[in-house]
C-alpha cells in the first residue's frame, strides 16, 4: 500500500470521480501529460509537493508521475485538503499523500517532515512552507538541500518570502517563480481567486451580494479580480491599498477607494488580498457594523487579526459550516468565515479547473526546465521561461477554439522598420 | 408531538442556527411579526403553503404563527427541503411540516393531501400545485374550496396557471399574485434568482464562469438577473427569446440573441428561465458541443426535454452530487444538473434571505389582507395592493441605513400641475 | 416658397447629407413612409408638430407628408434646433418649419402660434407645450380644440402634465401617450438618453469621466440609462430618488443611494433627469466642491434651480461653448452646462436616429391610428396600442439581422394550461 | 512677434480660455509648474516638441517654458491641431507654434523642419516623427545629433520605432521611452485612448452604441480600454489580436475574440488600435456589411489600409464631417471617419486633461531628468525613473481628494521577512 496520512480511504470512489471531473477541464496539462508518458523527462526524479490538496492538482500529480517522477504531497494549508482527493490519490493512482482537512498544527509540520524525508530533488511550494521547512531546520546547508536541483512556487506571498530569502543570501538552490508567469497570475490569481472567493463566501453565508457594500483590501491581480466579480454580483466595491499606483487604477475604474479605518464603518463584507499581515485590525473591529462578515483570501490566516478580535469579544459560537461569531462588548457581532484562511479553498472547492490547467501545466513544465538545466542555474528566483509561458496560452485558446489572426510578413517588417512616418 | 413527515428530527438543532441566521438578513418580515404578535390579524386562520421548505420560508412560518394562524407546511419541489430545516420547524418551532428532500412522486403529493386534510382557509402556492390539487379532485365545487377564504401564489409561472384558470372560469376563490409585486418579481426574481442560480451551479460543477458561453433561456425578470450575474462573472452571454420587444432589449443590453438551434452549437453552458415547456430539446442536443452544460431555474422541470435526451443517450451516470453524465451517440457527453429541477433550490441554498426579506412580507401582508377583506373579493387573480409595496420599500431602505429625497411642497404641486411650460 | 422662419436656408444642403445618415439608421420608420406612400392614410389631415427639429425630425416629418398630411413644425425647445436640418425641410422637402436655434422666449412662443394658425387636425407635442398653449389661451372651448381629431406626446413630463389635465377634466381630445410605448421609453428613454447625454457632457466639457462621481438625480428610465452608460465609461455613480422603490433598484444595482444634500458634498458632476422642479436647489450649490459641473437632461430647464444659483454667485461667464461658470462667494467655481436645458440637445445631437426610429415609428403608426378612429375616442390620455408596439419591435429586430425563436404548438397550449404540476 | 506658422491669430482668445479650462484638470502638472518657476532646472535649454496640439500640449508648453526652456513646437499629425490653442500659444504665451489643422504633407515635413531649425537640445515626440527626421536627413552622424543631451517619446508606436533605432545601432542618444511609466499608459492609453476614442466616433456619427457589434482590434492598453469603454455603451464587443496571452485575457473578460476576416463579416463598427499596419485590408472590406463603419485609434494612419479600399471603390464621398462613403462595386456603403487617422483627435478633443495630467508630468521630469543626468546616459531607451512614477501618482490621488492606507512597521517587516508560515 502507497504510504499515506489521509483521513480516509474509502472516500477514494468519490474522489476519483472528481478528479475526473477536473481533468475534463484541463486539457493544456492533459497534453502536457500525453508527452510526458512519452518522453519521460522526470524519469527517477523523487518529487516533493506541497500544496492544496484538491482535484486540480490530483491532475498535476498525474502528470508529474506520467513525466517518470516519484512523487509525495502533503498539505500547504490545514484547511484546503478534499479527503476524497486525498484518499483516490492513495488508492486509485498510487501518490503518498499526507494531508487530512482539519489537521491541527502539529500534524500539518509533521505532513511536511514526512514529504521532506522522501529526499525531494525538486520541491513544490504554495506559499514556500515547504522550502522554509527545508531552509529553516538546518536545510541551506544541510543534506537535504544539497540533494534538490530546483524548486517551484505557485503563489505571490511564497515569491515574497523566496526573493527574501534570496536577498539574505540564504537560498539554497534555484526557484522558479510560477506565479509570475502571465499565464498563471494573470488567470489565476484575477479569475481564478476572483470567482471562488465569491463561491467560497456564498456558501458559507448565503448573504445576497447585490446592494452590499464589499471592501476589497489589496488591488493586486487577485484584489481586481474580486473587485470585477464582486462588483459583477451588484455588490458596491470599496477599495483599500498602500500603493498609490493601483489606488490610482482602482479610482479609475470606478471603485471607491479609501482607508480602512473609514471603509470599516461603511461596509458589510471585508475581503483581505494583500499578502500582508493585520490588514484588518483593533481598531477595525471597533468600527465595523453590527452584521459584518469578514473573510480572507490571501494566501495566509494572518491578513485579519483575529486574535486580537478573540480578545477583544465577548463571546464567539459557530453559527453555520464556517461561520464564527464574535460578539462584541457593545453588543455587535462580527462573523468571520473559514477561521480567516483561503475562504476559497475552505468553504468552496479552490479555483476552478480551467485556471489551474494553467497554472499546473506552468508548473510542469518548470519542473522539466529545472531537471534539463540540472547544475546550470543560480540560487535565484527564476521566471518562467516565457516560450512555456506562451506555448500555454496557444493551447489554452486551441482547446477553447478560439483562432487568432497571424501577423503578415508585411507587419512583421513593419513592426521591426523605423523609416515609416506619418 | 407536532405532525410531521420529515427526514430526521435529530437535525433540527443544526435546522435552528440556519433559521437564525436568515433570520438575521429578513428585518423587514421581522418587523411584521413583532406587529402580528401585538394585533393577531390572523387569529384562528387555517394556511395551508406549499413553499420551498427552506430557512426563509422558516422565518415566514413562524411570522404567520406569531400572528395567530394555524399552519400547515408542505414542499414545492421534491428536491428543493432542507431537511435540517423542516426538522427544526417541527420540533423547535412546532409547525407541522410535510417534506421530505428527494421524495418522489407519490409521496410528493400525499403531502399536498396531508396539508389539504387541515382545510386550509388561506392557501399559499409557490407554483400554484397546492391551489391546482384543491381545485382538480373535485375542488371547486367540493367542500375544500368552499371554506377557502383567499390564496396567495408567488411565482410567475404559479400566476400564468391561476390567469388561465381565471380565464376558464373555474377559480374558486381570489388569489393574490405575490409574483407581481414590484418588491417581489423586481428584486426576487431578478437578483435572488441571478445569484442562486450561478451559485447552484457553481457548487454543483465548480467550472470557471470567465470565458465561458453562456445560453439565458428567457429574458423575464429571471433571465435579465441571471444574465446580468453571469455577464458579471466573465462570461458571454447569448440570449434566446420568444418575444420581440424582450428580445430587442437584450440586443441593446449588449447580449447576443440567437434563436436556441444556432446558441445549441456556441455555448458552453445552458440555463432555461422561461416558465414554458421544453424550451432546450431532442434538435438542441444533437448540435451541442462536448461537455454542456444544463441547467435550469424555471420553476417546474419541464423547460429541459430530460426525456428525449435520455432517449438518445447511450448512457448515462452521474459524475458528481447534482451531475449527470448524459453519452450521446456519436460520443459527444451533455451533463444536466440537479435532474433539470430549479437548480438554486438543488444544488445549492435557494434565494438569499434578503431578498425573500422583501417577497415573504409580501406573502405575511397579503394574507392580512385577504382576511381582513374576507367575503369583498370576487374569484380572480388580484395584484398585491400597492400601498403593502411601497411600505415594504421603505422598510428595507430603512433597514439597509438607505435615506432618500423627499418631495418638496413646491416639487409636489409641480408634479400635479400642468400649465408651467419651456 | 414654404412659410418658415429659419435663420438660414443656405444651410439646407449640409442639412440634407445630415437627414439622409439618420435615415440610414431608420429603417422601421422608412418602411411606414414606403406603406404610408401607397395607402395614403393621412390623406388632407393637417398635423401640427412642437417637436426638437433634428434630423430624426425630418425623416418623420417626411413620413407624416408621404401618408398624405400638410404638416407645420415648431420647436419643442429653443436650443435643440440644428439649423441646418430646418433649412433643408423647408427647401428639400416642402416643409413650412419655425425655429431658430437660441430663439428667446418670445419667439419660441410666437412660433408655437405659427403652427396653431395652420389649423392643426393632429396635434404631435414634445413636452406638451402645444397642446398646453392651444389649451391654455381659450382653447378647450374655442374653435380650435373643436376641430382636433387627437393628440400625441413624446414624453414623460408631457405625459404628466396630459394626465393632469385629464384629472382637472379639461382635456378637450385624445391623446396617445407615445411615451409609454414599450417600443418608446424602455429605449429611446434609457438607451437614447444614456449615450446622448454623456456625449453632450463630453461635447461641452472633454472632462475624463473614469475616476469621476457622478450623481444620477433621478431612477427612471432615463435615469437608469445614464447611471449605467456612466458607470460604463468608469465613473462612480451615486442616485438620487423619491420613490423607495426606485431607490431600492438604485441600491440592487450596486449604485450608492444618497440624499441630495450629501451627494451634493461628495460629487464631481451632477446631472438630472427627474422630470421635477428645482431638483438641485440653493441649499446644494452651498456644499458643491470648487469645479463642480451641472447639467440637466430632463424635459424643461426647471430641474436645476439657476435663478437662486446666480443670486448665490459673485460672479458669471461663458468659459467654453455650453459651459458657464459661477463664483461663488466663497471662492468656489460652479459650471452649468447648457444653461440647464437638455444637454443632449443642446451640446450634442440628441437621441441616436437608431433609436428615435423606433419612437418615431410609434408617431407615426399613433397618428394613422387616431385618424382611423376619428370621432370613436374620449377625451383621455392614451397608450400606443400594443399590436403597434409589437410590430416595431419585430421589424426592429428584422432590420438589425436578429432572428429569434418561435413558440412551438406545445409550448403555446403549454401556457394556456394550468393542469400540468411538479 | 513670436514666429509661428499657424492658421489665424485671431482665434487666441477662444484657444485662451480652453487653456484655462485644461488647465483646471491638470493639478499634477500644475505643481510641476509651480517648483519650474522657482527652480528652472531647463534654464536656457532648446526644447523642440512634436506633439499634438492641444489645449493639454498647451499646458505642458508653459510648464517647459516656465522651468527656463526656451521651446518651439510642431504637430504630430495633419489633422489633430487645435487652430485656436496655436494661435493662444504664439501670442499669449510666446511660445513658436507650426501647425495648422488640416496641413498637406509637404507642410507637415516642413513644420518639422522648422522646429528642427532651432536646434533643440532636447527633443519630445509623439510617434518618433521628429526624432526619425533628425536621423534620416544626416541626423544621427551630423550636428544636429551632436547638440541633443535626449529626447522623450510619447507613444507606443513611437518606442516600438525607437527600440528598432536602438537595435540597429543608429539612435544618436538617450530617449526616455515615457510612454511604459505605468502613471501614462496604464492611464492615458486605457482611460484616456478609451473614451475619447468613443467621443470621437459619436461625434462623428451619433449612432446608437447600444446594441451594436463592434470590432476592437488589438488588446493592449489602448484597446482594452476601448473595449470596456464599448461595452459600457452597450455594445457587443470582438476582438481581434496577434497575440496569445492578450487574445486569452480577451476571452476571460467576457468578449468575443475572432480573426478579423470573421469578425469583417459580422460587426457594425471597426476600430483599430494596434500599432501595426494593414490590420483591416482589402480581403476584409470584401465581407463587410452594408454602412459598415470604419476609425483608427492608433498612432498612424495605416492600419486600415485606405489605398486598397479607394482602389476597390466605384465612388466616394463625404456625407458628414468626418464621414467618408465608399460605395463597393456591389453596392455595400462603408464609412472611414477622419480620414483614418487618430479619431480622438481628428473628430473629437484628444484625450482628457485629467489623463494626459500624469503623462505631461511624465514628460516635463523626464526632459528635467535628462537635462540634470546631461552626458552620464548611453544611446538607448530608458524607462521613466520609478520615483517619478510614484510621486505623480501620489500627487495625484491627493489632487483628488482620495486618502490611502500606510504600511505598518509590522506590515513593512513582515513583507521583507521569510521565516513566517502557516
Amino acid at each position: 500500500m502507497t504510504e499515506h496520512d489521509v483521513k480516509d480511504l474509502s472516500l477514494a470512489a468519490a474522489g476519483k470521480l472528481k478528479i475526473e471531473w477536473a481533468e475534463q477541464s484541463m486539457p493544456v496539462l492533459r497534453q502536457v501529460r500525453e508527452r510526458f508518458a512519452k518522453e519521460q523527462p522526470l524519469k527517477g526524479v523523487r518529487l516533493g509537493a506541497c500544496l492544496h490538496v484538491t482535484t486540480e492538482t490530483a491532475v498535476l500529480m498525474m502528470t508529474l508521475k506520467a513525466g517518470g517522477a516519484q512523487v509525495a504531497l502533503c498539505a500547504s494549508n490545514p484547511l484546503s485538503t478534499q479527503d476524497d482527493t486525498a484518499a483516490a490519490l492513495v488508492t486509485e493512482y498510487g501518490i503518498p499523500v499526507f494531508a487530512q482537512k482539519g489537521e491541527d498544527n502539529a500534524r500539518y509540520y509533521s505532513h511536511l517532515e514526512a514529504v521532506l524525508k522522501t529526499g525531494p530533488q525538486v520541491t513544490m511550494d504554495d506559499g514556500a512552507d515547504l522550502i522554509s521547512q527545508l531552509h529553516g531546520e538546518g536545510g541551506a546547508g544541510g543534506s537535504l538541500a544539497r540533494n534538490v536541483i530546483g524548486g517551484t512556487e505557485e503563489t505571490t506571498t511564497g515569491v515574497i518570502r523566496l526573493r527574501a530569502m534570496q536577498k539574505d543570501g540564504v537560498l539554497a538552490f534555484p526557484v522558479i517563480a510560477v506565479n509570475d508567469a502571465d499565464t498563471k497570475h494573470l488567470f489565476d490569481n484575477r479569475y481564478g481567486t476572483g470567482q471562488s472567493t465569491l463561491d467560497g463566501i456564498l456558501r458559507a453565508t448565503n448573504i445576497l451580494l447585490a446592494g452590499r457594500s464589499i471592501v476589497v483590501a489589496g488591488f493586486g491581480m487577485c484584489g481586481r479580480g474580486l473587485a470585477a466579480r464582486a462588483h459583477g454580483m451588484g455588490a458596491r466595491v470599496i477599495v483599500t491599498e498602500v500603493d498609490p499606483l493601483r489606488a490610482l487604477e482602482a479610482v479609475m475604474e470606478g471603485y471607491q477607494v479609501l482607508p480602512m479605518a473609514e471603509a470599516a464603518a461603511q461596509a458589510d463584507v471585508f475581503v483581505t488580498v494583500t499578502g500582508n499581515t493585520s490588514v484588518i485590525r483593533g481598531e477595525h473591529f471597533a468600527r465595523m457594523r453590527d452584521g459584518a462578515i469578514l473573510a480572507n483570501s490571501g494566501h495566509f490566516n494572518v491578513e485579519i487579526d483575529l486574535e486580537t478580535l478573540a480578545r477583544q469579544s465577548t463571546a464567539r459560537r459557530v453559527v453555520r459550516p464556517f461561520v464564527e461569531e464574535f460578539t462584541q462588548k457593545d453588543g455587535r457581532r462580527l462573523y468571520v468565515l473559514g477561521e480567516g484562511r483561503l475562504i476559497n479553498l475552505t468553504a468552496a472547492e479552490g479555483h476552478p479547473a480551467a485556471v489551474m490547467d494553467m497554472s499546473f501545466a506552468n508548473q510542469a513544465l518548470s519542473v522539466e526546465h529545472l531537471v534539463r538545466r540540472k547544475g546550470q542555474l543560480e540560487r535565484r528566483v527564476y521566471r518562467v521561461p516565457v516560450e512555456i509561458d506562451r506555448d500555454i496560452a496557444r493551447l489554452k485558446l486551441a482547446s477553447m477554439g478560439v483562432v487568432i489572426d497571424q501577423l503578415t510578413d508585411a507587419q512583421q517588417s513593419y513592426l521591426t522598420s523605423w523609416t515609416h512616418g506619418t
